[in-house]
């Protein structure tokens, strides 16, 4: 696998497929090539803290992806909110473990893609956890929920 | 106070200073008046559900309203996006009860806002609460930290 990929994402949609094809390949380097290079990027995990600029958001993912773990993620339910330079997409996450009916975690996500110079990059990443009512009422066949979240 | 306000926000500063001022008061009209009128806005509170929709949105913010609590809310630490006609800020709230010395809260907020026929409006409102441990970073004379998130 090449380490670095210098790819030019000419939409928003075409950033965010790029960032949830990292995520589930667990790839450090394809993550941050969509992520803009600068000192105001915002991300924030489920119950985590805010991080603020390149470093610290790649730091997290670093750690994230080096536990092995390798999920799938699938997004539904998008609402989008356009502009020329910037772009919102609210998603929920379906996020589980690559077996076979693995139980799904949903994860309520604000990403948030701005047109740089290098194409459209991702500059926020806001997750939180769903809470466990939500997930009982979209995901009716997950009745063993995985996560009890508070 | 007068029930309905049509006010005309200017910018997506306006707006946000409107949103955390209706906040701070609860005031159901004024709140509403900041938010896009369109069944696409989204709504997260803290460990809850996405909320879609400005009946489900006004709801929400009916019933947090309803316990009659006020908060003071002060934001730090933003970070902003704009565009021609959509607008991000993430922001840090600190959120506390009006006495003095209340012990504050940290929220992780993502808001967005839209340029309307309207002026500018809010479509998404994200808040997170954030870790104890941030809390504890950001606020070191907060030592009885408000709450335990987890």
């Amino acid at each position: 696998m090449p380490r670095s990929r210098s790819k030019l994402f000419p939409s928003a949609d075409d950033a965010e497929a790029a960032f949830y094809e990292a995520f589930e390949r667990g790839d450090i380097a394809a993550m941050m090539a969509v992520w803009a290079e600068t000192d105001d990027i915002v991300c924030i995990h489920p119950n985590g803290p805010r991080l603020v600029g390149f470093e610290a958001v790649r730091d997290s993912w670093v750690r994230i992806f080096a536990g092995g773990t390798r999920l799938r993620v699938r997004t539904v339910e998008g609402r989008d909110f356009k502009g020329q330079t910037l772009a919102v997409r609210a998603v929920i996450e379906l996020v589980a473990a690559p077996e076979e009916n693995a139980p799904v975690t949903q994860v309520l996500a604000t990403n948030v893609y701005e047109l740089t110079e290098n194409g459209w990059r991702m500059v926020v990443h806001h997750a939180a956890a769903a809470p466990a009512a939500e997930a009982a009422e979209e995901e009716e066949e997950a009745d063993d929920s995985p996560h009890t979240l508070h």
